[in-house]
């Protein structure tokens, strides 16, 4: 860690702490530098950061000062409210929808808080890109035969080995490396359906699931999930004495789109209903390690006793968005889904795969961790204080323990398409509510995100956000 | 090139171009390295290259001597038959049979004649590294974003460089980078058909089409085709106006696993066929570099006015299997499989696209290919020599002009399965015909590699093969 990354890490932890207060001034560059035995440069270098992160922010003449968001403010948002409950199978046919929204934020221009991803700059990629140098340079050319699928065995270790630190132990055999989690999803999916099967997911989705239902032509069963606890476990149990439902996916841990954490004890109810059906989970744990808190939030998987939770994780959000690295843990679909695998794309590009198995060993991907954890905290600040500001006062906001993803309730009636289209003509993207649905519900609802560091463009793109609002409830 | 291939490659030359003839002596290290100004030692490794490549052999105490199969040899096989018409389509249910095959020669030890790959030995892996490195290094952060799919532009505009340079002009928008051709050919099986849909292949067909075809639940049109001069096009006109023909899927350069060449004027006729049929084609064309010939083979795909061939390459068998960078050139289907590769996998893994482009703008691509070339004529020549030396009178055997494998018809009654399990318990893996059938025909034919350099392991297995052949023909 970089000697100005550290200092502003002891002031951001001040802020955190309530040390340093909402408004108050922090120390001098001057009384910083010789306090600290640092250069004014350096102090300087720290500020900027934080300001970056949304954490303080300069007053001409007068020097830097906490924002009035951060620090123990209590929270001013309603949550949005739970979805109601759909009582029958849908087909799925959003792709279009989905592929218009898609295609039209590809704009490097753009304000990304329609995004799926968070900024590439918060991760390590010249750090990567040595340990893929090093990685491929010491590559046995002979692995091509022997490393296929289920993938390299430095890289199964060291990810079973992250799952030990956090309780699960999982033998090797059941860990397959994929093309990111999206594959594995797609996998899993194909492991235990038919074209026409039923499939519970949680309503809103994450569009990419829609999406793979679509392509496999399977039909949706969308069960409520509340923004701040998860899938509804009540309606879920309803629907499978009611439909034959073949396989439930869901995310358990920072859901896409709402950001909702299921409690460890629900996952464990989760887990257990669904093995009284025996019905298999495939739980998307794409954000497992962007939480907030001191610990990791277990996975259902950790309450899998029979094999039937498929656990998808992938280093995207938290690493490495463009080496398309992800796995599944498949319990007993394991052998299935390899072959599935050799079948679809033999294996993972192998240099992507050392490079990772290297950096996870050598490179300090914890500390990494920390710091990107930090960050998405601090931003998630600073999206919320910026809401409050712009937003009407009666918008619901979640306000989740993890991830990059804020699921935002606006007051109706309000077209969330409209809003997405007049942002986009303004260089603003987000993500419109319908997409995340099979029904197309949530026409109020938008996505935020907010894994970029914070600055001025952030903040005015989210006050003309607001005004576009605005205006679109006033007509 | 050093010092020593270069010595090597005149020296081939000189008995490609049959100046030096079968059993002659080569000139001795001393003589060689006075004409020629160069080591000894230089001399020696350059011999023991050619040794390697079968091209000449040591006698104890009388230096080095050409070995009798190579130069100016009349061919001495009959080839193989061309398959009987099939009649009827089939459901395709080979992969248990083939994963069987596969997981059995995965053992590096074994001898690997029943491998998919050429030996990663051949390859440039340590340049490639270099280009790794270097490239990622040099990636934009951002890319992320931008060029999910359909790929990395410089490698996209690499590609279609080298389509021009034969001939092909594709406009970039054509281009999508997959995760090795396999997934290409999944993609493109996918945008154009439903299951129970009927898909036209050749007989024998690489047994990866019909896992996919398994997987996909489609059923297969087997049409005969040559061992020289591929898919029979009277048989495949019948067969698409008999039956309900939704796509056919076809090598038609150096095919997998006969080795086959379609001739130009025939690929003309394929194209003009389907075109009046209104049936697209999947041209599975990954082994389009490894001709060894003057001129590169024109694809099909040259002859395509209506966008109906969807065109697949692949640099697995010519530069870097392990880092699963295919492509294809999908005419009218481009934006649609773009939309199926975003739902499966995203996008392929970017550091190996980004490498990949930085070798073949800077890495002398065509200065490996044509050694490549050369080193896999060299071996074809090695194991016909001993195909001639230790397999039965009848054997028929192809003689392909691109590739690395040989299509091995062995008399009557012969089970080429139980020719795999004797073999493989003595470490010698073949490929068994059964497992390119979806009618599991071919009994008595195996598909032999010849894509690792030749040693006297390769030729003790081949007499091994051969006497475990004579001995199961005897039983």
């Amino acid at each position: 860690m970089k000697r100005y990354e550290k200092y502003a890490d002891d002031v951001a932890e001040l802020i955190r702490s309530g040390v340093l207060g909402p408004d108050q001034r922090v120390p001098s560059v001057r009384y910083a530098s010789q306090t600290h035995g640092i250069s004014p440069s350096t102090v300087f270098q720290a500020y900027y950061l934080l300001e970056r992160r949304g954490l303080i922010r300069a007053r001409a003449r007068s020097g830097y000062f906490v924002n009035s968001i951060v620090g123990n403010t209590p929270k001013p948002f309603s949550e949005p409210q739970v979805s109601t409950q759909v009582n029958e199978s849908t087909e799925v046919d959003v792709s279009e929808l989905v592929f218009s929204v898609l295609d039209s934020i590809k704009d490097p221009n753009t304000v990304p808080f329609g995004s799926a991803f968070p900024s590439p700059m918060l991760f390590p990629l010249p750090r990567l890109s040595r340990s893929l140098a090093s990685a491929s340079r010491d590559m046995d050319p002979r692995m091509v035969v022997t490393d296929m699928s289920p993938g390299n065995p430095q890289l199964r270790r060291q990810i079973a080995l992250r799952y030990m630190v956090n309780g699960l132990v999982l033998p090797m055999e059941e860990l397959l490396i994929t093309n990111g989690a999206l594959e594995a999803l797609n996998l899993c999916l194909q492991a235990v359906t038919e074209p026409g099967d039923l499939v519970a997911i949680e309503a809103p989705t994450f569009y990419a699931c829609l999406q793979v239902l679509e392509r496999l032509k399977l039909k949706a069963v969308e069960i409520p999930t509340h923004p701040r606890d998860g899938i509804d476990l009540g309606v879920l149990k309803q629907a499978l004495e009611r439909h034959p439902i073949k396989v439930c996916w869901c995310m358990t841990t920072f859901q896409n789109p709402t950001g909702a954490l299921v409690p460890e004890a629900r996952k464990r109810e989760l887990v257990e209903l669904l093995r009284e059906h025996q019905v298999p989970l495939i739980e998307d744990d794409a954000y497992a390690e962007l939480y907030y808190g001191p610990q990791a939030p277990k996975p259902a998987k950790a309450f899998d006793t029979d094999g039937l939770v498929m656990h998808c994780g992938s280093f995207s959000k938290s690493l490495a968005p463009g080496y398309r690295i992800g796995w599944v843990a498949a319990g007993r679909y394991a052998q299935k889904i390899e072959r599935l695998k050799l079948m679809t794309s033999l294996c993972a590009s192998m240099p992507a795969q050392a490079a990772i198995a290297d950096y996870l060993q050598h490179g300090g991907y914890d500390r990494h961790l920390r710091k990107l954890r930090y960050a998405l905290e601090d931003q998630q600040r600073a999206m919320l204080g910026a809401i409050g500001r712009y937003f009407p006062a009666q918008t619901r906001v979640s306000q989740p323990v993890g991830g990059y993803f804020l699921w935002v309730e606006l007051p109706e009636p309000l077209d969330s398409l409209k809003v997405f289209q007049v942002a986009l003509a303004q260089g603003i993207s987000i993500a419109p509510g319908p997409i995340f649905s099979p029904t197309r519900r949530f026409g109020n609802c938008i996505r935020l995100n907010y894994g970029s560091p914070w600055t001025t463009a952030s903040e005015k793109a989210m006050e003309t956000l607001g005004r576009i609002i605005r205006s679109l409830l006033d007509n």
